[in-house]
């Protein structure tokens, strides 16, 4: 590491947001000594609350979030927000500081908001936002939410790192229930019926508690606050209906343990109503997860999961790299076309000397 | 290859099925020795017209398919057909000669029918549905019908490979064409309303036409028989957003070209009515990819995802191997969790004896 990153990370280490501001664009850059900054935020993580909220657009997400930020300054809390923005293709987009959209008293940098773009890596989860949750736990950040809009398997997997999830479900939505329950429900370690002074809340309340009644009884769904949030990322790689038969065992398995039902929580995200209880059940999960050894589990099998995806990108780079080397993927493919050789024989002369070396380093040390 | 090898090989190119039979068992199953079994195929394959069959359940799929066998029968073509079975997560389960539910006349073996799973692989096109392809064509089959149920990604990652989709759109589906929407139609080069005797179909063709005609006019769905089936597998696996956004684009610059407008077919499958003029509509398209160049340029980039899907494999097991003898994944993440280590630092150390390998390799030679 060079003398400017040491002194960033120092910055950040002391609480110096506009060093915050800096690391996470280099994570979002990519920028050159970016990979060993986040290494050394490491050592000092983990004591962070990290909370993931969804939901589909008109759910009043953005509301409650500023709402719940609000009453964490107030209990003397820090917070960081890490907001996913599904339309931005860019990443490294995002200025200095950048979105404030607090409409409240709040001016201090206590509440850091940070917008970044959902875009996705090599299957599994988005490795620039996990780093910079990394960066706003090692900076001190008591909570740290991670808002994205429930719409796509991106979203769905950076909001699946967070240690509990909380999902709104918009009133008079009876409809959207059994939309939902595509991907999204699964994943609620709380659900939040917000706007609930409309007409229809209390449909989609009972519409909720009907459905968790359900979940809870087939060991599929909601099946405690761990076993779905650690999907192998290879197995998902492979086949997402393996992914998925995997983690329904693991639930089966678990079945018998508490299990942790997630509850419901009305709030009026505008008039503030329902964020002390919501913060509440955030609370009574974060606890639920400590005591019952989930925690750790899950912080495992999410580093696992880190690994390996960092493993696939930087294998994929140096694939390319051989690739180019081996005359390109299009003279290459022309090749096959024309009957001069298969795939099969390609990858096979591509990695074959790959396996010979680490084969030679295995037996040589 | 192994004398038993050869003696497969050479049976499967003089046209016996047992042997075509055997050799897709060993592709599904991945039994020693396929790799260069598949890749001798390779040399004997393009003659075949891949012909993609999609569509929801109940849209009359099977029936339409058998039809269509049928009458290629009877116009002494031969026939294989592979047909996605989503609902079995098994591969090489599927019995010798297997599922023959043909309820008409046809009793040889010329309609050589063979169930086959969905399941996935690395991201992409699934690898034992294009190697029983390759093993069809060089079989000498004349027509290879590839049929799935339109439901997941992987089903579509499938239905794609082939030259020529026709997508089945039930009668009266008003809704189910806008859902249908999602990522099917983008993929059709011809639509068929099944059922075409049933109340609702008209509109259902309407519906159809009018969607057709907007698709024409904005440079972004349906804009050949070409661009579509041609996303880049690493792409699509760096970003599924991104990968079509390139296809758009891709399709942006192919519109001023001669672009292929998706006909609409209306049959009745259960008393064969429409089924010649559905052979007529795919045989234009068959003209049309090789009159516009787009065939060979679609094969180009079908072989180039076939090689990238390949080497995800390849690697995938190579890195499995490396984490094992690394600790393996579980005490790696462990590491993590105590702030011993970050991913960071594991990926580099796993992967630095590669690239120096790799460097070496290019140097020394």
């Amino acid at each position: 590491m060079n003398a400017d990153d040491e002194r960033l990370l120092e910055d950040l280490l002391e609480g110096k947001h506009r060093a915050l501001a800096r690391v996470i664009s280099k994570i979002e850059d990519r920028a050159p000594g970016y990979r060993d900054l986040v290494s050394e935020l490491y050592a000092h993580t983990g004591e962070a609350d990290v909370i993931g909220i969804t939901g589909s657009p008109g759910a009043g997400k953005s509301t409650l979030v500023d709402k719940l930020a609000e009453t964490y300054r107030e209990r003397d809390e820090t917070v960081g927000i890490i907001a996913i923005d599904p339309s931005s293709p860019f990443s490294g987009g995002a200025v200095l500081g950048d979105r404030i959209r607090m409409g409240s008293t709040i001016g201090d940098m206590d509440v850091f908001v940070r917008s970044m773009s959902a875009r996705g890596t090599l299957g599994g989860l988005s490795t620039a936002t996990t780093d910079a949750v990394k960066a706003m736990d090692a900076f001190g950040k008591d909570k740290i939410i991670i808002e994205t809009v429930g719409a796509g398997q991106n979203e769905i997997d950076i909001v699946r790192t967070a240690d509990t999830v909380a999902v709104l479900v918009p009133p008079g939505s009876g409809d959207d229930v059994q939309t939902l329950k595509a991907g999204i429900l699964e994943i609620a370690d709380v659900f939040v019926v917000n706007k609930a002074d409309r007409d229809g809340a209390d449909r989609t309340v009972h519409e909720l508690q009907d459905m968790v009644a359900m979940g809870a009884g087939d060991g599929v769904s909601m099946a405690g606050g761990g076993g779905h949030h650690g999907a192998d990322a290879l197995a998902t790689m492979d086949d997402h209906d393996d992914a998925h038969a995997e983690w329904a065992e693991d639930a089966d398995a678990d079945a018998d343990a508490d299990e942790w039902v997630p509850p419901i929580v009305e709030t009026v995200a505008t008039r503030a109503e329902g964020v002390e209880e919501f913060i509440g059940e955030l609370e009574t999960h974060q606890s639920y997860l400590i005591d019952s050894g989930t925690r750790a589990e899950m912080a495992r099998k999410r580093y696992a999961e880190e690994i390996r995806t960092l493993l696939r990108e930087d294998v994929h780079d140096l694939l390319e790299d051989e690739l180019a080397a081996a005359g390109g993927i299009d003279d290459l493919a022309e090749n096959v076309r024309t009957g001069e050789t298969s795939p099969y024989s390609i990858a096979d002369e591509l990695l074959a000397p790959v396996a010979d070396c680490l084969d030679e380093l295995e037996t040589g040390e």
